[in-house]
């Protein structure tokens, strides 16, 4: 390596054009009839927002030309199974754009054209953004940004799954903008997914005027050029160079392609709205809305849509093999949590031919480095890119796979939006943050999770499990492999003493009691770190005749309120609560609703400020949540 | 607009390289001086970690003769005010280098060299990772990739206080690969920084293996090039390169510049380690540090380094003038609180010249236009692309501005990890969410935050406001103003009545009471829309002669707890939770945090499952927080 000052820089040689193999051009009639499509796509888009009085028919509208050729002239795919691995698949990726997608749908048979007009009722599925509540959306998009790295994973298991499927995804111009489209860009071209196609609408517009770019479409290109894709720059209104570009990307080999397609934003809309400003997420009033429509209906040629393009053989979910059962045996004694979590994963990866590991460079932090030494196939570095690897996740799991998200748990937030998403998608997405809370010690505050709990609590339906010791950590993985949902494992870096033996059974929804007597004045509820800091407490005030039950929150999501309120019942109706996580959002609160309307008093010890460096055991102490400020608290409780 | 299929592709035209204006090369004792620098900062950084057990000398070596050459021949600073307004910035973007920031501020005479080892104690502020406990940190890092959001923060605002200050930002390799630094580096070209430096270290090795592009420094330049930036690749440890190159750097006009500097992990640290995978966060064995210091110190010049450079002229605060008393009058009567967002922002901005407003491309829908119209050069369109506008606002706040961020509430969650870093940071930051909860209607889940609420109180330090109407969104943005720190504001989309008079007064942390009788048997603690849902159903159960009290939970963080334990002791001990909120993290966690432990019935409304697409009305019926929820609910705590 001897870079010098100012290299010359020929960035020409870097600069793929899409394949120069020869596409053949549809003939004059194909492409009268996919301008037939687009036109009854436009009519559609602006009846369906009309109607419901809200919605982005021009949106719809620059897209709709380029959503014709994609579904009538690229896409290889069966409507009545379009999530078999052999399907090309399609991702929204501007979510906004939702009446374009369902009128594509209602082109290709799968929906009812007169139902279209139901969009964003309560009752419809037909939502004012994808979701998959409906067959052909694999994941809900509208939060902007994530489709591309969606469309990662789709393409990636695809792959994986042998298949020659093909994933098209088609973005906004606005959306470039975020971060995460760059991170699924140098992703893609890293992994060489060249079956994945993505479509940039540049109409120029965003919600509240141009966008930062506006029409610079080589700007785009280089731009997606640097971070080695193919690319090529076409009028998104010309059937002609849409149809070739499709074609010719269909094609590529070894990079994932870019289609930069200069539009009009409400194309076909009429001069008031094309191209205008001040007409994002407005419907078009009734009159206007039936004079557009009668205006896109006098061009039409009345030709019959092309017939869809079949993938060559279906595949079906027998493309993985049935789950085996577990053999070996869970880790016993001391062990940290997190690497208990990289051995566990070898064990479902073993028995489940689903399972994939993807990681943000701390594989070896996280314990996932393990699951990479047995199956280094089936393992995908994800970078420090957390928003990616999510999104990645996600389309991994619409392919039928079992994905496993790793990272610092602090670092996992970076994906936020990404992971409230899943969970609204419903997604079969799998996350474990180690290194959580204080107890890391002397790296600081920015590398402790202190509220991941509360942002993965917050996700409806995600089942959030914080096992204590190697046992229960290997439950934790396989729970959470054999549940449909987002789940999330939060783990600690320290080792910690076994608690559980093999043979010890856990559930979903369920705790467990590790210190029990019969005159128990008070409930300990923690996990993780400080349910061994309680365990030492109960020994110590054991010694002074003082008698506390200490419970395993194993799982904090959902909570086992039967059985906390009854173990608080049982203990005088005084439950104390102790956790490495700030005070709001996380295991006080999870006990606090789940014994809310009853007579029980909770107590709670939680980190209450911004936390320093140092080490493990002094922190616990300092943010009082160690043995030594359990056992102040309980004194205080029980006026000992 | 007439693109072409496959266009000629001129990049070299793009590709703008660091001014050629000729810059003197440093005389060679210059250039010995500030190698014997670098070299004290290795030293200095294995001792430091050696005596912790713990960090990165391996990340800090890579970069040491960068450092060396910004703080002793590029940086113009006052060791004894580093913040003030003149003086250059520097950006540890890479904060797991935090041993060779100290060390620099300890070459530069601001920190005593033997202090050094106090690094990752408890009582030291030289933590793992910098935080602005230090005069001279502005903003914490070590959740990688926001170091250069900040320096496009910092950069704007040197730029908008007249100072012709520099901001220095050194990144890591690895950290490339976040979304963030590429939202930033768009945004930097974009706003032509021209005095914005990015140092990118290349040593091509992540924590747990290469990075994604190893020392492919021309896959470094090929894309800050397109993103618009002039470019230099350097050796990283030839300082006669490295001079230059900041040299040039610091006459470049009309866009930042990066400087790409291939790098070896460990340099200076012997052969075991120099370039060596499986250093990564490993502090030297003893008697290794001691051979590697030896061997260091026997390569020094025994020259003094370099006098630093110092800026032209102090500025100091005088820079933005003190704020004047509010004028004008709040919005009273019917009105969206986002609405009433927006023109609060032009009346705190009337009075205090410190305020400056971003908006993720929806200033049209949170009202932050309004504060655009009146004062065009104090808004900055942060484009969609949230975590760059979080961290931007972030290093506006540490050159002494009040930047206020907005966005639609469920997309702020796309900055979640930025925001967290900004609470670790104190930093003066206020956000607002708009459109929140079920409540936005037909637009779907994907944009309804149900989740900002728990985000944000797991803040530390941060203030929650959840105002129902246009006074108490007016008395919050005054507020926000007024206090240091984290704010958020949560508005909503629907218009609502008003509540409150010109001359009803706010606090932070003090909640108001909008219905009250001398018999009421249960209060209602609510705020935003379902405030308005509460007085609805207040009104309704007063026909039927049962009387509630209904709290508005203005502060939602923190919260009021001796006066909500008053009002529920005056109302049979029961409360009422409602939020457009999940469950999870939000208004009833509040609450039953501040009343836990005391006799208090608790009962909740909240929304608990994913919801749907439809009419605002609709909606929050059927997720169980209207009006009809209300009574019904009412009536079943009461038994009526």
């Amino acid at each position: 390596m001897v870079p010098t000052t100012r290299v010359a820089f020929p960035l020409q040689a870097y600069t793929r054009p899409v394949s120069e193999s020869p596409v053949s051009t549809p003939a004059d009639g194909r492409l009268l009839a996919l301008q037939d499509v687009a036109t009854q796509l436009r009519v559609d888009s602006v009846r369906a927002t009309t109607a419901a009085g809200s919605g982005h028919p021009t949106s719809c509208a620059s897209a709709a030309d380029l959503v014709a050729a994609i579904f009538f002239d690229a896409m290889r795919f069966a409507p009545e199974t379009p999530r078999d691995p052999a399907c090309d698949r399609f991702v929204l990726s501007k979510g906004h754009a939702a009446p374009l997608l369902y009128a594509a749908w209602a082109a290709v048979g799968l929906l009812d054209r007169k139902d279209l007009v139901q969009l964003r009722q309560i009752d419809s599925d037909l939502e004012g953004h994808p979701t998959p509540r409906l067959p052909f959306v694999d994941v809900a998009t509208g939060s902007l940004g994530q489709g591309l790295g969606v469309g990662v994973g789709l393409a990636l298991g695809a792959r994986m799954l042998g298949t020659d499927a093909r994933v098209f995804v088609l973005l906004g111009d606005g959306e470039m903008a975020e971060g995460s489209v760059w991170e699924a860009a140098e992703m893609a071209s890293h992994e060489k997914v060249d079956n994945l196609i993505a479509i940039v609408d540049v109409n120029g517009l965003g919600q509240s005027g141009p966008t930062m770019l506006n029409h610079d479409l080589k700007a785009y290109q280089r731009r997606l050029a640097a971070f080695g894709w193919r690319t090529s720059v076409i009028d998104g209104h010309d059937m002609t160079q849409i149809t070739v570009a499709l074609r010719r990307a269909t094609r590529a080999r070894g990079a994932p392609t870019a289609i930069i397609a200069g539009t009009v934003k409400g194309k076909g809309l009429g001069p008031e709205v094309e191209g205008k400003e001040g007409w994002h997420g407005k419907p078009l009033p009734a009159d206007m809305a039936e004079r557009v429509i009668a205006s896109l209906e006098a061009g039409l040629h009345h030709l019959p849509p092309p017939p869809i393009r079949r993938p060559r053989r279906r595949v079906g979910r027998t493309a993985l093999p049935a789950p085996q059962p577990i053999t070996g045996k869970p880790p016993l004694g001391e062990i940290a949590t997190r690497q208990a979590y990289g051995e566990a994963l070898v064990r479902v990866g073993e028995s489940d031919a689903r399972v994939r590991v993807l990681d943000g460079d701390v594989k070896n932090s996280t314990y996932a480095e393990k699951f990479k030494e047995r199956f280094p196939d089936r393992f995908i570095e994800g970078w420090i890119a957390e928003q990616n690897m999510v999104s990645t996740a996600a389309g991994l799991a619409a392919q039928g796979f079992v994905p496993f998200v790793s990272s610092f748990a602090c670092f996992l937030e970076r994906a936020a939006d990404q992971i409230r998403m899943a969970g609204i998608s419903r997604a079969n997405v799998k996350l474990c943050g180690s290194h959580a809370g204080v107890s890391i010690g002397e790296d600081g505050p920015s590398q402790m999770a202190l509220e991941d709990l509360a942002l993965f609590r917050a996700i409806p339906e995600a089942v959030v499990f914080y096992p204590s010791d190697g046992v229960a950590t290997d439950a934790a993985v396989q729970l959470a492999t054999g549940r449909k949902g987002v789940a999330y494992i939060r783990t600690t870096r320290g080792k910690t003493p076994g608690l559980y033996g093999e043979n010890d059974a856990f559930a979903v929804g369920q705790l467990k009691v590790v210190r029990r007597g019969e005159r128990d004045r008070l409930a300990i509820v923690a996990a993780g770190i400080t349910l061994h800091e309680a365990v030492a407490a109960h020994d110590e005030l054991a010694k002074s005749g003082v008698a506390v039950r200490i419970i395993d929150l194993f799982c904090v999501k959902p909570v086992d309120a039967a059985a906390l309120l009854e173990h608080a019942r049982a203990c005088d109706n005084r439950i104390l609560t102790v956790e490495d996580h700030y005070a709001e959002g996380g295991i006080g609160d999870a006990v606090l609703e789940a014994v809310g309307t009853a007579d029980v008093a909770v107590h709670r010890l939680a980190v209450r400020e911004i936390p320093r460096s140092g080490p493990p055991k002094q922190l616990l102490e300092r943010y009082g949540i160690g043995r030594g400020a359990i056992l102040t608290k309980v004194r205080e409780i029980l006026g000992g």
